[in-house]
This record gives C-alpha cells, structure tokens and sequence, in this order.
C-alpha cells in the first residue's frame, strides 16, 4: 500500500482530483457538507489514537505524550477547518451597487467572491506526522475551500500515513484526497509540474522547498508554491527584563528550546541576552540539562544536525556550553560581534541546540538584530523599562517574522483566526499568507468578480436576499443586510464630478 | 531628466526609498497624511490637465478625448486609494482574546493586522501613459499602503512621464517615489533584484514580464511579482441571445473592440458566436468599418501587430473578413473545431483586431470554451433560454478569469471595491490579487501577528479601545466595539475538550 508512486500513479491521482473539482461537495453551496465531513474525520481520527499513537511513536521517536497531544491538536484543527467552512471565512463577499454617472465615476453592478482554486499538491512534513501530515492543517484547509488534494506523505512514517488515510477513504468521497507514497523525488516534480494541479503546499527543508519551487518555475503556468522552509525564530531578552526576571525567563526558554528534542519550525534556535545575565543563563543552561533525550525523527535528520552542529561550533568566537556528552540539548555562545560577522551562525540548526548570543550594550544588539533574516518568530522580552530599546529594535522584528511574542515560548501554535504561521523568505514562500488558522484557508481561494450578472446566475454567496447571511461589504460597508437595503450617495459623487472640458 | 539610467541611478533610488519607509509619513499612524497627499496629488494632475494631454498625446496617438477620460480616471484613483487609505481598508485587524483552557483549545491573547511590505519596484504601461504609469495604480496603492515607490518609467512616454514627476515631487516627500527612465533592460534587472526592494508590480507583455519573474526567481530572497502580461478577453455570444438582440450585441462589440485601437488590456479579442449568427456580423462588421483610425503607440508595438495579424491569417482554417486596407479594424474568422486545433489561434494579437469563432452547436462551443486559457475577463452573453447551455459554460469561464460580464464590454474598468483586474496566468502571475479596484492595495501588505503584547506596544489598529473606530474581527465576530466588550465562550469549547488519556 506504501509502495513507491509511479509517474502512472501521479496522473491518476491529479486526474482523480480533477474530476472531483467542481462536483458534489466541492461547490460553493456544498460547504455545510465539507463541514460535516471535516467534523466526521476529526471524530473518526479521536477514535483510532490509541492505534495511530504507537506507530507514530515507533516511525518518528517523538513519544506517546507528544503524539497525543498531537493528534488532539489535529482534531481541533479538522474541528476548527469545519467551523470556519460553515462560516465560509475566505469568501469574502463584496457588493457594488451600480451608479449612474458618467465614467469614471458611473459603475455596473459587481460583485466579488473567493473561489477555490481547483486540484491542489500538499506534501507532509516529517516532525509532525500528524498535525502537518495526511489529514494535517493543509489538506484540511484546502478541502474546506473545496479543492481535492493529491497529498505526498513523508517517507520518514509511512505507517501512520496508511493508517490515517484508511480512516480518510473511509469517510471523504471518491478523488477528495489521494496519498502517494515513496522516497523517491520525482513524483514529487511531476506532481507540482501536473498541469491540472493549481497550488502547492510544503513544510520542510529549504533544499526541499527550493528544489519544488524551481520545478514550480519551469511549469508554462505558473502556480502559487506555500512553502515553509525554516526559521530561527530569535528571541531578544532586553537588559532590564534580564535582570527582573532573568532566572524565569531562563526556565522558560529552556522549556521552549528542549521540547520534542528542538524539532519545531518555530524552535527558538538563536537568544541574544546581555552578557552579564548570569541569573537568566543558569537558569536556562540548568533546565536544558534536565530536558529528557530521545532520538531525532530519523537518520537523515540526525545526520544533518550533526553536520549543522559540527559546524557551528567550529566558527570563529563560537564556544560549546554544552554538547551531546552532558546533555540532550547542545548550548553554543557567541558574542554580538561575531553573530554579525558570521552568516552561518543565523543559519539554522535543526535539532536540539541553541546558539546563546552575548551583547554588551545596545548598540551591539542592534546592529546583531539587523542582520536577522525570515522567520516564523520573533520574541521580545522587554520591560517597561526596556521600551526606549524595544522602539528600535521592534520595527526590525516586524519586518523579519510574522509573529511577535512578547511572553511565552515560540513552540505551541494557538489554532486562532489571528496565528500567522508563515513569515519573510525563508521562513515562508508567501509571506502573506499563514500555513496554520483562519488565514491557512484563504490560500487556496482567488477572487472572481460578476458584472451585471443576472440574479439567477449570481452565487449564492452574492444574492440580493444574502440567502446564506452572510457578513458581507456592500458600497463600503459591512453588514448582514440584502441588496434592497444597500445605500449608496451618488450625489455626494455627482457634486466631485470633474467636467473639466 | 528622462537620461537612461545607471546602475548607480538604480541603487540611489532603492536606498533613498529604503530610508524612507518606515518614517513619516509612512507609519501606520500616517494614513490620513497619506490620504491628504493623494487627493494632493489629485488636484495637482486635475490642474495640469491642459499641459499634460497634449504631450500624452503627441507621444502615444491616443487622441485628446481618450487622454482627457484617462487623465480623469487617474485622478479618481488617486482619490479612491485616498479614501482607502483614510478607511485603512488592507489592515483586515483581528483580534482573539486569551481563552484559560489547555493546547489545542487555549490561547494566548493574538492579535494580527496587514503591514505594508517596504519599498517596491513598479514597470509603467504603455498603453495608459496616465492610468498605468508614473502616479497610476500600482504606485498609488503602494503608497497608500505605505510603500515607498521605485518606478521605471515606459520609454514610450517619456516626456509625459517627466511632467508627472515634476508635479510628483512637488507634493511627496523625498524617497516616496523616484522615477527612473530609459529603453535599456539592465535597469530593470537590476531593480527588481535590489535586495531591499520588497514587491513589483509590472503591467506589459508576457515576454517582459516573464524576463523580470526569471530575474526575481534569481534572487536569494523572492519577491512578489504583481505582472499583468496579456488577455484574450473572450465573449460568448450563446444562440438564444444571438438570436433575440444579435444585432445590439454585434454594434456592442464594435464599440468594445475598436476603442483606442484595440490597445486595452480588456480587449475582446475572440467572440464566439453561433455561425449562423447573421444579425450579429452585420452589425458588429458595420461597426467596426466606421470606427476611426489612427496611429498605434509606437514603432515596436505596430511591428508587432504586424507580424500577429500575419500569422493569424495565415492559420489553417481562417478567413480575413476585414483587414488593414478597408478598415482601421482587423477582422479574421475560424470555426470553432479549427480553433480547437489552433493554439496560436488562442494568443493575444495586441492591437486592433477580433477573431471570430464559428460555432455550429452546443459542444461545439462546449469543446472550444475547454480550450481558453487565463484572462482577465470573459463575457457570457445569454438569453433565459440558454441557461442550459450557460450552466455548462459558466464553470469553464470561473476557472479562467478574473472578471465575468454578462452585458456591456470588457474595456472600461470600474474603479470600485469589488474590481478584479487580474486572473489566471497570464492575464495576472498573482491571480489572487488585482491590479485596479481595493484589492489592489492589499498587495503590498502581508500579516504581522502580535502575541501577548502589551497594551503600550500594540499598534494602534490592535488597540484594546478602537481608537481609530475600525471594523475588526474579534473572537470570530465582526464588530467596532472595544476588547472590554469582547464576548468568548470558553465554556462553550470547555465542553468540547477531549480528555482522552
């Protein structure tokens, strides 16, 4: 069942896909059915964890606890897919009643709405094999907006993907989601490179992504590539936050670096602190020792950590605090101005290590947060105290990460409307978009707009009565109203009119 | 003033627009200076009307009338992305307040609102010397936004393009928009892979366009790549309605399609109509004979012309109804089955010329529909009785454009909320945008999540008050209300949580 996919293989499944498109569920009045097909997988998935939380454990090391709160996220997420398709979040709904005055003030009737973008590729990430995996938040969102999905699972656990797409078939009709299996790269490339296939989602490594997108490039059509390729995600403790609360930022970082042995997108893997915070850093080099040892999710993974690792302790300026000998965890320090100086130390290393940055005054710090590149996060420990510092180095963050912290730890991704899971390249491909929330689905949608279009051919979506009650603009303004009660000024309009020959 | 530019021009302009966003008036708080600017900006173009046309028009032949209309409609641009501004229509603010529940049903307080990108690179049009170049479209939106504006100007219209600068300069502040000139393509290159530029927008041809995407796919760290590179603009005419208004429908078209010599983004290039349509071709045929004639743009875009218009007619299967000699319009004619088997047939001829498909029935046009590619309108011109038919045709048009008619033509562009001037490539490389109407603004912006934050950080679209009365989105409900009103129910999702264990 997990066998290689053949070129055969992704054609049948693009083609099944694009037969799906377009038909029963997947029309813009089948969203109430997607929902209730999204909530019977998040069901079925809760009823088979104590069968899909032991292979995932035996396939990817990450333990039993982790992978059932897993697999409890990835019923939310289904949950959560399911409510905003009742609600139709990504449609959008806007409605301008015509005017009638000359151009280019005059207007026909127009009305616009997101709709899905049809056969879709998602590719499964390998350190979460079920949040980010076959029924992960990508297929889930792109099925909600209706587009069928042809899914590469990770060869790094193709049991749970088999076992989690039975539980699929079982409950999604014919073409919705089709799983290929395999090591291999070139059903990856043939799949995003499938004329029919319309958009591309991915969590992995950068080599990974880079080599989807140049496939991508190559297409005479090209499609949108939502890649999530790695991130730092820095944290900055600001001096007086460092010395009012060093020891239990510490703690807390040591908590948010150690979990799942580092193998988070959102793992803070760079701290830049003041070089005297001596509390925050025995607090955080105490919890790190404690912090329990696993194995990582598989060789290639271990091998590149250690070649990664290897590396960054061979920089100029960079000392090991702590290595695989004395702890599970690996504690690099460098100063400001090596961090500066080096473009491989704001590289990441995927697995368990952090890379303590020293800085001894402000202008060391910010001249260090300069040269920050995308990321998912950034985090921000500042008191009030801190804020004449914060005010410079804050608009850098924002225009690196695509979320501030400024409590808490990176790792632990909120399943909100607001989550930005996504950020400046490389973090993400489309920084304007999230691959986790409300804003995921979005993604998968493009607007159309209908001019003059009769009222017996207008989507429902964009009725006169708002058939669906939907919250939508009309002429400027957000309301639950039917078209009858639009309002629009053309007189105010009319007294702007330029008749200037 | 109009000299080519240097290399060392490219990189003052990138810088000076570097050091220019982020301050006033390009902060977040600045979108009413923004807005004052623009309607600036408005009124100074209104007022240099007499001065401006006639050099427009001595360089692209456009006509005065034309140029007049398109000179207005730039100023109610600017007028538009004023009151956009004002509204802060891209910011799409969405606030979740902190729900005390275990992961994945907790959550910190978030909060997210789109921020502009830094500066961008935008390539002015030929064919709209006002509307899509130096103060056109892209480069207001992008400013309203606040994005500061690189912009090479089209070396057709070069001393029109001066003129505009020299009232540009005297409104903006220094770096919010430098104009570059000149034929040469380094520039371009160059531009668009400066790594502090963030966006391009580009609207032209598709071999231009593809050159400046093969550029930014170069770069270390993409970019978006707003380009609009060409459109067929097919219409429909179904037999009912051929039958019922043939004649209306055919001097409709005429119109359409001879407007500015054909030289519109919009133009109907393919009509489909039954071949036995004779009401239909007498009329658009009468039409199209007594349109006037005058030059094209220029010397490359007539050679161009040129050179489609010869191949055309010499495609199998195709007969020239009209050409050069007894009207200013072209007119070729091919069945609907030779139309299927021609995918030259399906390419843009940019300039003044309409091919003409015959169809014989129902699949007949079912099987040629199949074959369009992305543009930014289509036109369904149906009676009630061809609603058979339509629900067929529709589908195939929804997944091709950005833009369906249902009566008028396509060129004319309202300038409204609910525009999509944009759609499946290659009429947009970002099909999910548009490059006229509100949705051109949220271009140049991406999501910026704010977790935890506190009160005396948070941007003030975020605020806990609503200081600036927006409309968000809080805890999945549109509202203007402050967060102290916010209402969640997390006993509601507390009744939900699996505790499975």
């Amino acid at each position: 069942m997990t066998r290689e996919a053949t070129p055969e293989d992704v054609d049948a499944a693009v083609a099944a896909a694009k037969t799906a498109f377009g038909k029963h569920p997947f029309q813009e009045s089948d969203r109430p059915v997607r929902a209730a097909l999204l909530n019977a997988l998040a069901e079925q998935l809760a009823e088979a964890r104590h069968d899909l939380v032991p292979i995932a454990s035996r396939e990817t090391h990450l333990g039993q606890d982790r992978l059932y709160g897993e697999l409890l996220r990835t019923v939310r997420q289904l949950e959560m897919c399911a409510e905003l398709a009742r609600e139709g979040y990504w449609l959008d709904p806007v409605i301008d009643t015509p005017i009638d005055l000359p151009p280019p003030y005059g207007r026909p009737d127009i009305r616009r709405v997101n709709e899905a973008l049809g056969p879709v590729a998602v590719f499964a990430a390998s350190n979460f094999p079920f949040a980010f995996s076959v029924l992960g938040n990508d297929t889930v969102s792109a099925f909600a907006t209706g587009c069928p999905v042809v899914l590469k699972a990770h060869p790094g656990h193709p049991e749970t993907s088999a076992a989690v797409d039975t539980i699929a078939q079982a409950v999604l009709p014919a073409g919705a989601l089709t799983v290929l299996y395999g090591t291999g790269y070139d059903a990856n490339l043939r799949l995003v490179q499938a004329p029919d296939i319309q958009a591309a989602g991915f969590t992995g490594s950068l080599a990974g992504g880079r080599a989807l997108q140049g496939a991508i490039n190559e297409r005479t059509v090209p499609i949108p590539f939502f890649g999530e390729l790695g991130a730092v995600n820095p944290v900055l403790v600001l001096p007086a936050a460092a010395r009012s609360r060093g020891e239990t930022l510490g703690g807390l970082l040591a908590g948010g670096a150690t979990v799942g042995m580092g193998q988070f997108c959102t793992n803070p893997g760079i701290i830049f602190r003041p070089a005297d915070a001596v509390a925050f850093d025995a607090a955080f080099l105490a919890g790190v020792t404690e912090a329990p040892r696993h194995q990582l999710l598989n060789d290639r993974i271990a091998a590149g950590f250690e070649t990664g690792a290897t590396e960054l302790a061979g920089l100029a300026g960079v000392s090991v605090l702590r290595d695989g000998a004395d702890s599970a965890h690996h504690i690099f320090e460098i100063s400001a101005g090596d961090f500066v100086r080096s473009a491989r130390a704001r590289e990441e290393v995927f697995g368990p290590a952090t890379l303590l940055v020293s800085y001894e005054g402000e202008e060391d710090l910010i001249a260090a947060a300069a040269t920050l590149e995308g990321s998912l996060t950034a985090s921000l420990h500042c008191d009030p105290a801190d804020d004449a510092l914060a005010d410079l180095i804050e608009p850098m963050l924002r225009r690196v990460a695509g979320r501030i912290l400024y409590a808490g730890v990176s790792p632990g991704v909120a399943l909100s409307d607001t989550m930005v899971h996504g950020g400046p390249y490389p973090s993400s491909t489309r920084p304007e978009t999230s691959s986790v929330g409300a804003l995921s689905l979005t993604r998968w949608t493009r607007p159309v707009a209908y001019q003059s279009c009769p009222a017996r051919r207008l989507p429902t979506a964009l009725d006169d009565a708002n058939t669906l009650a939907l919250m939508r603009r009309m002429n400027g303004q957000m309301t639950r109203g039917s078209v009858a009660d639009a309002t629009v000024c053309p007189t105010d309009i009319a007294t702007r009119v330029k008749t200037w020959r």
